[in-house]
């Protein structure tokens, strides 16, 4: 009975991301759906991304989140066009959600899309939201394991950022058997090692992203 | 719809957490559900309670992970009781997954009993397994917004052990704010701090453990 619902509910949400993805491909719009645990670094690199993106092309952020706006906030002060969303305690975000999101904040003219979803690292997974690409943001603090214990997050993501690099030496972290088992999940992904409190690593992250909106303004 | 279907897994959930529940009443065990964050330091935290406390008291263990079993092994390791539930994705435990565990290792004879659940912030707080006591595990490298992000897993634990003091100097965590929200969201709430990996503050909560293992073996 439970996994008839879930696939119902999974069917339903599929419709509404094609459509969703159905209007970014009309807009010329690079949707991203940045995912990753509670404080693995989404929103600091979100802060970061803007910052050296926003002379550059047009963006808007959707913020998923429980009950708080504080990571719209965050993202407004940078002058951006901001869309929170509230889950009232739900694990992830949903297409339907993304629908509304867009509707009220208009994408017209925008380049590229950022979705930040809950905090989680399993049910955002599952959940198309209609985007180009997912990233998933994994921290060094939250130990090397991880790739093997919650693949389906690693495997679904075109890129990977590998986060908080500065506090590496304090943590038991196995840098190399780390990027080994993601590489193996996910063969074709891009991993980016970063560190986003101190800048360490991002300027190939803005560039890979840079190189994906411009081919999607390209797109007949 | 969806609302309703929901409804009905939770009140299918609480009506067997009721009856896990009752047995661990006769059988005089002190259930832990401990939760929080993938990498929060939830398996350290285990294993260093089980060092500490095997010697003292029976103690069984049910590890929920997504797809391995990497988490029992470490158990297995001490010489303690462990069955591995396997969620094949599912977010959390629920409390049908505990029965069978315990109808399958068996808990005659058992003072304590740690479920460690699936590592999620959201999802396993909504779950009530029959426990005695929620304890979420929380670390520094996650950040001191997360209790006002993600109040519900804070509400709802008895224990909250804030971890990984030991690299709070290299981040930018703010020990104040963080107690006082916690304070604020959960008054009653009893306070661990600690370094799982040194092994600083633990022996407070190994403490509150033995007092409420002794409690229950006490109630008639």
């Amino acid at each position: 009975m439970k996994v008839t619902v879930m696939e119902d509910i999974l069917s339903r949400n599929d419709k509404l991301a094609s459509e969703n993805r159905e209007r970014f491909s009309r807009g010329k719009i690079f949707a991203v759906n940045l995912i990753g645990t509670p404080g693995a670094g989404k929103t600091t690199i979100l802060e970061k991304t803007l910052a050296a993106l926003k002379g550059e092309m047009k963006i808007a952020v959707i913020e998923g989140d429980l009950f708080t706006s504080k990571d719209a906030e965050r993202i407004e002060k940078l002058g951006i066009k901001v869309k929170q969303i509230n889950t009232t305690g739900g694990c992830h975000l949903d297409a339907s959600m993304v629908t509304a999101a867009i509707d009220e904040i208009g994408i017209e003219g925008i380049e590229l899309l950022i979705i930040e979803n809950v905090g989680n690292l399993v049910c955002p997974a599952e959940f198309d939201l209609g985007e180009d690409m997912k990233a998933t943001v994994f921290s060094v603090t939250e130990g090397d394991d991880k790739p093997l214990k919650y693949p389906i997050i690693f495997k679904e993501a075109e890129a990977i950022l590998l986060n908080k690099l500065d506090i590496l030496p304090y943590t038991n972290f196995d840098l190399s058997k780390a990027s080994d088992d993601l590489k193996k999940l996910n063969p074709t992904c891009s991993l980016f090692k970063v560190a986003a409190t101190t800048g360490e690593g991002l300027s190939a992250w803005f560039d890979f992203l840079r190189g994906k909106v411009k081919s999607k303004g390209e797109k007949s």
